[in-house]
């Protein structure tokens, strides 16, 4: 493998794709997806519509079953760093096969909770760029239409697992992502607002915003019934303290 | 005014623009250029080469004066929320004198320190959409081909002043965006790593990373020079605490 290419292409719609990362996809010999099984196969198929819009030369796709991963772990941090290193052994020995130059497409930002940079970096031995692609927190504001942060205020990105753990230190403006299981319940008496989006920047896409424990059921209606009739959930919000 | 479309256009790299993006920029009639005076030459000479390489059809530009702002008042927010009523004045008037759909371009993504949606959104009458767009800590992640957040970690996006009184609470990564004088100079006798980036994708980017004691005296220089040789300056960067 010459060099390895690590595309962002946005939340989900093909729109949000950058100039940058079309010109990347055109110069990927091979394509490395790293399959999650049944469940995405909404995304898979989003995927292909990507390349099949704006890729106009030939390519390989080479396409690895993802290993299992322990969800329920109590060691959480341990056991995704098992899947890590296993998910790495995996692509490591397909790129030595391959030849030319390789493409791993990035849902959202690669920067953004996506381990390819991790996984290309403990490599050693592989040449990587990366190409930075609209994150989901975006497509989240943007569809909102709110700003990120108040004016010249801060803003701190976590998981629905460190939310559960307690509000973020010395930030009213909390963007929560990963959330298993929807962890604002906790502040739902407090003078917060919410801004929720599922599936964004696809046809799926579902928004609701509000006061948190105005709006909440309806999230959590939403969601099941979502989560339910898809069979998968990729959600994402904006929590903001009233001052 | 029917519409108004808010484009994020990428940190400065015309590569960097979304296919939505340039859809947009496409049907806007009158594109609003607040007008930031001479130190910013550059960016307006970025942004017509963004609407030269996109824009295939004709447009009109309307350039407003950008008032005046006290950066050294005492009273931050408030001087900042001064300028930027009068901002919008100058705004709403321009937009109330033009027919059709019209359109800013905002640098990185609308939703991080841009003021251009609070302002519509007080306007009350004018109708908007906005459109993500790359912002610079992205650039910056990709550049350095790091990630913003370790493995199931959080983020801590915030200004150069909040940073001089203190580091965030709870949270080894942190974003300094708008910071006028390298406030993590306190922190270069502890152990963390910097992520630094100017003029991020532009010709002109410069891009420094290793531990922040050993390499702050070049960040230093290689800004103040920057700074003296283009007149302005335009830079973010990333704290890692080492654990």
């Amino acid at each position: 493998m010459r060099k390895v290419l690590v595309i962002g292409i946005g939340a989900g719609d093909p729109e949000h794709v950058t100039v940058q990362a079309i010109a990347a996809m055109n110069a990927v010999d091979v394509f490395f997806v790293l399959d999650k099984g049944g469940s995405t196969a909404d995304l898979t198929a989003a995927r292909h519509a990507i390349l099949q819009r704006f890729v106009t030369r030939g390519y390989r796709t080479v396409t690895l079953p993802d290993p299992p991963r322990d969800r329920t772990a109590a060691d959480y941090s341990g056991a995704v760093r098992e899947w890590r290193d296993e998910r790495a052994r995996v692509l490591h020995e397909a790129m030595a096969a391959e030849e030319g130059v390789g493409g791993i497409l990035v849902w959202g930002d690669p920067a953004l909770y996506d381990g390819t940079i991790r996984i290309l970096e403990s490599f050693g031995d592989v040449d990587y760029e990366v190409v930075p692609g609209v994150s989901s927190v975006q497509v989240l504001t943007a569809r909102h239409r709110v700003p990120l942060n108040r004016v010249a205020g801060a803003v701190h990105i976590t998981t629905g697992r460190r939310l559960a753990a307690g509000w973020p230190a010395g930030c009213d403006d909390v963007v929560v992502m990963l959330d298993a299981d929807l962890s604002c319940r906790a502040y739902r008496d407090e003078a917060i607002d919410i801004y929720w989006g599922a599936y964004l920047g696809t046809p799926d896409e579902l928004l609701v915003a509000g006061r948190l424990g105005e709006v909440l059921d309806e999230i959590e209606r939403v969601r099941a019934d979502a989560r339910a009739c898809k069979g998968w959930i990729m959600d994402t919000y904006l929590l903001r303290r009233l001052s």
